[in-house]
């Protein structure tokens, strides 16, 4: 590029040094230079939403796959607003992510003009760093550190809100970019302790979350269990979780606190490998909030920045563990029939994923209890909500897709959920993303549906209409198809297989809406 | 209601008679006990959104309209996070509304759950009044002052969050309403300075905001514009400004500053009526964010919190001035033909809107310099984007229906501003709102393709593509459809007026997709 740099120019190129090869944007007038620099500078590749809600869920999706951040680019406090809900979700998975949020020029702040807002008091809850940059000659120092920050383990949001004159005026030199920490060290002391325990023969079992449930780490946990006998949990949810045939196999907890309860009544000794203790995802009046029993003793292998990895290979060889744990059999596949329930579309699935899948799962009710259905299915990656702010299936598939080109990316998607960020869709669309959604079109809230029995509510016309979504009905075939998606729907079982079949075989966005009976 | 009453029917209650008659609701878990309230104890209806974008924009409209504030039903910190824009724009349009936000049960904070968030910390920014429910047998009294502080004057948002537990454990007694402050008196030094300023016979203007442009308060600054010739203006945008024929004619200052400027160059006065100095929207390198030129003495004549149209009838009097102002006249109907400019659709606007409409304006750059030819149509209120963060239009035209559904709205609605709360036709499909939506169908962002060349910046291909809707273009009938709203397209002048005219004639939500060349 020739001529004097400004800010942004200067900005996107550093992002570009240190790695930022995506940028999910909404942009606004006082992101115009940013904008206008991926053209100069190069390096960074702008991806439109028509949400900011989309931009933060796909940055999610990309820095979960990539292991690397992508950046969104959103409007002052609004657009920041409007994509917090996926920010939250990323923070609660720890995905390095760097968001950068356009804000204005710094002589106008005091006029307080309509969009003005304090935009740091909104990024604040997410954000694991925070920075509002000061000049354009320090602008690229802001955007190194922030990339920095995004990569330190174990990964957060980094926030970094640019005056739009720090755009516009003249840069400062180039800026080399800044090594993220490492991760923290393994302590000798808790592997010991960890393998004392396990050697105890005692009930017990390991807590999987983050890089433990991936690659050598998963591994070395299976190694672990298949000599001690030890069980291998994980969280109901999961930031990212290598499942399928030929992977050790792991439990999740299931959703509901007195299920969760039960599964873990037995244990004496729960290791909390990259894991915090199990809670409840609600409080309630007459169900525990802590899940592990009284008897249970919890002991930490490993804090999510750590060396989760590093930490099991090292219980595996204190251990002596060198057996490889029996890993989840290829199940025959198995076409479903009769009703289209919940259970129909996860044995379709279970057939029909192809190898290297990358399961984005929002399916809310129509998930609950059903992963072992997909347990032997072909090797895939299992993404999901991490912080409970429905919205996140199909923008994280957006990115997921755009971080894993060669990969087919499948998207579980409740219909309540889906019409959160549905604009999702059109991204998949303008830039031909391989994602096949299907839609669970229960037309409810079928979630609030048993929460409203749980919490002992009697529900009269008023609540029931509270949670019902079929007056009236959505249709996403049109919903899809209006937003450049080919869309189709099943309401058999025979029907449902035979269209997932169909649209997997395709490449580009697919959806199908799954008219699906009970829960 | 028989039985032990619980905090959340307490405060249902006590909603109910402080006037609150309508709630909307995006629930979850936490608000299982609120959303059965509303059966056990009746006098507040709950209006299901599908995002709570779409419900805190529709509390805003049902604010403007009916003055008195609605309440939003959101779900902790994320939930929140989805309404803050449309909050922000209610705050800033200084609406009434009741914010209720569901938090964890107390007990249930302090293990870091997934959707734990720091609720408070995304509500200050957007909130004038803000409280965290300590006690169910105190939710009644937070309920009552929550209502109390949305209605002092200006009106604000304000937000009260509500553990589960507040909800399900036993109330304290019922609460009476706490009966909002007044409007700050008039001062009367500002309205002799005012009259002084007036008589001088130098050029003045009234810059006109809030109550300045409605009823009796327009009456009286028509009568003094008659008596001394000053002008009336008001701001760019407004929350509720009565036009049309018949009404007192006001002038909006224009969007881009320079052109601001241009309008206020000769001015030597400026009287503030209920209004902030103008500045621009966004800051620029080479435009000036102050508005008045350096000549322009500024004199307040009555703050947002006065009574604004006391202030106005007091410096009528004062000057003694009597005769109405011309008023603007009706003009003749007029059907365009040819193109479908966005002017064309104003000007079969003008012809078609029915006596007593309502608009919800976000055409943003189908907007702009377009308002002179609705001046003369049938006399509506005229409610505008007052925070700047788009995705208001739609939700906004919801709650204007909702607060009178005798009257027509219609919402004039951008492309691109439509697709970030456009679940909002959903709800108006449901409760069979009597809204008519018209879509600027440019299939861009024309405001931002204006504002690159405004800050200089040569935007390159991927910058083009950041403005640009077209690829794939949206089907505003499918997506309209697909929630159960019927829509029409219309490609020329004469179809719009055939397919606006049959969609006002009709009861009930309708959309036309207005497909429009140039800006």
């Amino acid at each position: 590029m020739e001529g004097t740099w400004n800010g942004a120019d200067r900005a996107v190129e550093t992002l570009a040094r240190a790695g930022v090869e995506v940028c999910f944007t909404n942009p606004g007038t006082s992101e115009m230079q940013l904008v206008a620099a991926f053209d100069r500078v190069g390096g960074v590749r702008p991806v439109l939403t028509l949400f900011e809600g989309v931009a933060s869920g796909a940055a999610d999706g990309f820095g979960r796959m990539a292991e690397r951040p992508a950046a969104t680019l959103l409007h002052l406090g609004p657009g920041l607003a409007n994509g917090l809900a996926n920010l939250h979700n990323a923070s609660k998975a720890r995905t390095p992510l760097v968001c950068l949020v356009g804000d204005h020029a710094q002589h106008h702040r005091r006029y307080d003009a309509p969009l003005t807002a304090d935009v740091e008091g909104i990024a604040r809850p997410v954000s694991g760093w925070l920075r509002t940059a000061r000049s354009a000659r320090t602008l690229g120092q802001d955007a190194a550190a922030a990339v920095a920050a995004a990569r330190t383990p174990p990964g957060c949001v980094a926030t970094l809100v640019i005056p739009a004159n720090c755009t516009w005026e003249e840069a400062g030199p180039a800026v080399e970019p800044v090594a993220p920490a490492g991760a923290a060290p393994v302590s000798p002391k808790c592997v010991e302790r960890a393998a004392e325990v396990l050697r105890s023969g005692e009930p017990a079992a390991l807590l999987l979350a983050g890089a433990a449930l991936r690659g050598a780490a998963l591994d070395a946990a299976g190694r672990i269990a298949a000599h001690c006998g030890a069980r291998l949990l994980c969280n109901t949810f999961n930031a990212r979780w290598e499942r399928g045939a030929g992977r050790v196999p792991v439990e999740p907890l299931p959703y509901y606190a007195e299920r969760a309860v039960a599964a873990l009544a037995d244990r004496r000794h729960l290791l909390l490998v990259g894991a915090a203790p199990p809670v409840a995802f609600f409080g309630y009046r007459d169900q525990p909030s802590w899940l592990t029993p009284d008897g249970c003793a919890l002991h930490e292998l490993a804090r999510p920045e750590q060396d989760v990895g590093a930490a099991l290979l090292a219980l595996a060889d204190a251990l002596g563990a060198t057996r490889s744990a029996p890993a989840a059999s290829r199940e025959r596949a198995f076409a479903p029939t009769g009703a289209l329930t919940p259970e129909a579309v996860h044995r379709s699935l279970a057939a029909l994923l192809p190898e290297g899948a990358i399961v984005s799962d929002e399916a809310i009710s129509g998930g609950f209890g059903k992963l072992s259905l997909t347990r032997g299915a072909a090797p895939h990656d299992w993404l999901q909500l991490m912080g409970g702010a429905i919205g996140q299936g199909l923008p994280l598939a957006t990115g997921a897709a755009l971080a894993c080109p060669t990969r087919k990316v499948v998207c579980l998607e409740a219909d309540g959920s889906a019409m959160y960020t549905l604009q999702a869709l059109w991204t998949q669309a303008r830039e031909g993303l391989d994602v096949t959604t299907v839609v669970f079109a229960n037309r409810a809230y079928a979630i609030l549906e048993a929460e409203l029995e749980r919490v002992g509510a009697v529900a009269g016309p008023r609540a029931r209409e509270q949670t019902s979504l079929d007056a009236p009905p959505l249709d996403f075939v049109r919903l899809a198809r209006g937003q450049g998606v080919p869309a189709t729907r099943a309401h058999t079982a025979e029907e449902f297989h035979a269209r997932l079949g169909a649209a997997l075989a395709e490449p580009g966005p697919q959806l199908v809406e799954a008219v699906v009976e009970g829960r």
